[in-house]
């Protein structure tokens, strides 16, 4: 439990997510949602930092945590360095062309920060395999990394033969872009069944990831080595949110942190929510530690249609943090990248996973977590339970603090939020977000204390204008 | 590779799968069809080192083998002591009581012997998820056993009632004979589609032992700690060849092996098999081993409707010993008495796992093994490659040695089976099981040389058996 604090020097030429137009000023600036952002003071110190880096970068930089080892022992980097930037491109400019989806980027840009270290690229049959069966992957050592979803990259018949017998191939983004370099590649059948069953525990249609992604992907996966040409950019206004588990780690030093522990989450913040994190940091407070910081971890990838979408969600965070809900102080908000799967005990433990990799050594789990309805039966398609379970179980995370959730519900005595008494069921309200919804979309308000007003206000106004483009769209006319 | 002989005593009530009759005389003796027992010396001998055994034996003996350890450390043996079987059948019949099938009998067995070690019962929900998501268990030092089958007792709502409180019950055989006592039971969900998608990475219709077992199954799993009042028999004049792993550990001892290679199958033996075994050996004899011993071990338990049946299968595999294509001197034939799975990849590992248990350091690995083809697709269900790929990956397996398969076919300038040459791939005829089991049901004869006579000839008497059956089913009409 004792504090070490190690100063990383970088030249990392857009570091920890510096608003892209600083580099490119002829560039519109991005439209910020946010009046008060959480993050400045950590920008405005890091940037100062950077400012002393000096000499050139190693591609693979080892990155050592002071509080927990990224998965591997060092963290992975796939982003080439700017000194060799111009080489590489005009190198992939030769090579056979990929062309990349919106969600493939997505997984360029996690692989590229190391959130899926020791992983170098996309899988290999190999690595797909061990991660198919075991969600494990043994290194070299004999020790064994989680690694629980195939992150790998489909292609066609076509594309296949196209890349012939070239050993390498660049990517390119979905807005044809030179995005990255993919060396000594491996091409292997892509079981499209065999992947969602092992993967979901089912294969009733309907699956979002595998609907949207899976299925219409081409028979074929290619495997291999990354290199990605420049940092993976959105230029939505968020991306300073974006910051990297190098920065991450970074942060926690520069804070001090001697716990960090993850929440993710894909939902609006609640107080509910709100007084689990407060209640952690207390808990971590009671065992001896003088400084946990919390990260608040927005999912930020592919999410399906009903899901809020990412930038109200992260105005909806704001809000929080400016209400004072959760403290700046000791929060830190950043938007994971990956996309989401809802593969229920599977995925929960790559979103453990990901935050050992961005220095996180305590995970809340919750009930349920990365789960939805079965698609075609009225049930959960897993067990609430299964996933805290699978997470404690799981191979590669031993190291990781498993905290479980508390139930938070409505409290209609104390008008508040608070931890669920059985003893006294009935004074409790469980607000669903489907209940949620319904009350944001009527514009009726939830009970008093359920969330902050600005944080409330911010999904109203999401949901309202969601109305606004349905009365816009032609009336379908029903049989 | 020194070899270490150690003797173990034993007061096993019925050593070495002598035949019951020793025991009950007055019961009618069971029909032998082997004219010469390959086992004979093996079971003359132990029966002989079973009179100088003395004293109490416990029921949790520690059995280590000279080539390779039991997983878990120790052999498991749940067979309740001779001594204390009266008090524990008193115990049980005073227990609420679940009737198991056919299959689950099996797993009795399977689990008795400890084929499974180190499973104790059937699987309690913590080791089911291991299973299920890992494919392996963590044991309590923090080392890995392979599990990649769950080994679970399902029970219907009303089993799960009559239970009620209780934290004990007992197993009445498919005759209604008590079988077992299941301890500190733990009953819990059986998401049948969960446990199909993830053991078989399908859920298409047709797969034999979902259809067999896992749908008609109750809505529950109960797990436990077994204790199994006599040990499992079958009267069918194949108990003999049912040999326990730790009886399989002394015969390989008592023959002074230093290697003992497995060889799974569940089809009739023909020289492409023998030419790979022989090989085999004579590997081993290079690699430095001074008696490697072939454990050629059929699996006993449920098999598909059209897989040849166990009895002429044993039969057969009598036929080859006694016409010489293998070597009685170096060869134990045994039966393995689990039932098949059909689930390619995730099941080899099973297949291996319990032959390290029997003692076994080397496993001969095939192509596609424990597959068959997609129910519903024309495609085999499994890449055939992934059963070797997966095993050599799997946790827990790093200490048994895998063997890959070398194809054998048909010479026809040779006039034999010998390993596939590709640069004189024409001179190769492939013949597939569809074709052996045309040629057996046509009564033509196979190429000179591809089974021994004898071997043949039981298959031949088999289909014809099965086509006067046919003959006197009445015709149906078709539409």
């Amino acid at each position: 439990m004792s504090l070490t604090i190690r100063l990383h020097i970088s030249t990392h030429p857009n570091f920890l997510g510096q608003p892209k137009f600083h580099q490119n000023p002829t560039k519109i600036l991005p439209k910020y949602i946010y009046q008060t952002n959480p993050l400045r003071p950590l920008v405005q110190n890091h940037t100062k930092m950077s400012s002393i880096s000096t000499q050139k970068t190693q591609s693979k930089r080892v990155i050592k945590s002071s509080l927990i080892d990224p998965d591997g022992g060092s963290l992975i980097d796939l982003i080439v360095p700017e000194n060799e930037r111009d080489l590489r491109v005009s190198e992939a400019e030769l090579l056979p062309k990929i062309r990349l989806t919106k969600i493939d980027l997505e997984w360029v840009h996690v692989l590229s920060e190391g959130w899926a270290s020791p992983l170098k690229g996309f899988m290999r049959e190999n690595e797909y395999l061990q991660s198919l069966h075991f969600n494990s992957l043994r290194m070299q050592d004999g020790s064994v990394t989680n690694m629980s979803l195939p992150i790998v990259l489909a292609i066609d018949d076509k594309a296949k033969d196209d890349i012939g017998s070239s050993p390498d191939v660049a990517l390119v983004g979905p807005g044809g872009d030179l995005v990255a370099i993919l060396r000594s590649i491996e091409v292997y059948k892509h079981n499209k069944e065999e992947r969602i069953a092992r993967t979901w525990g089912t294969t009733a249609p309907g699956l979002p990831y595998a609907e949207e992604v899976i299925t219409p992907a081409g028979n074929w996966l290619i495997g291999g080595d990354l290199e990605v040409l420049k940092e993976i950019k959105y230029n939505d206004g968020l991306d300073h949110y974006r910051i990297s588990p190098k920065d991450l780690r970074k942060e926690f030093d520069r804070r001090e942190a001697d716990a960090v522990f993850a929440f993710q989450l894909r939902n609006p913040v609640h107080n509910g929510h709100a007084l689990l994190m407060n209640d952690t940091r207390k808990r971590l407070l009671d065992m001896g530690y003088k400084n946990p910081i919390l990260l608040l971890h927005p999912l930020g990838g592919f999410t399906k249609a009903d899901d809020v979408p990412l930038d109200v969600r992260m105005e909806q965070h704001s809000k929080v943090l400016e209400d004072g809900i959760l403290d700046p102080e000791t929060t830190v908000v950043a938007i994971f990248p990956s996309p989401m799967h809802y593969a229920g005990p599977t995925e929960v433990q790559w979103h453990a996973k990901s935050r050992i990799n961005a220095g996180a050594n305590f995970y809340i789990v919750g009930r349920d977590p990365a789960g939805m309805g079965h698609p075609t039966e009225k049930r959960d398609l897993y067990d609430p339970d299964h996933g805290k379970k699978v997470l404690s179980m799981a191979p590669g995370l031993e190291k990781l603090n498993i905290l479980p959730f508390r139930v938070a519900a409505y409290d209609t005595v104390a008008k508040k939020m608070s931890f669920f008494d059985p003893s006294r069921a009935k004074d409790f309200l469980f607000i669903s977000g489907t209940k949620m919804r319904t009350f944001a979309r009527t514009g009726e308000n939830p009970p008093d204390g359920f969330m902050c007003p600005g944080g409330w206000q911010v999904l109203v106004n999401y949901y309202a204008s969601l109305q606004e483009e349905e009365t816009k769209q032609p009336a379908t006319v029903s049989a």
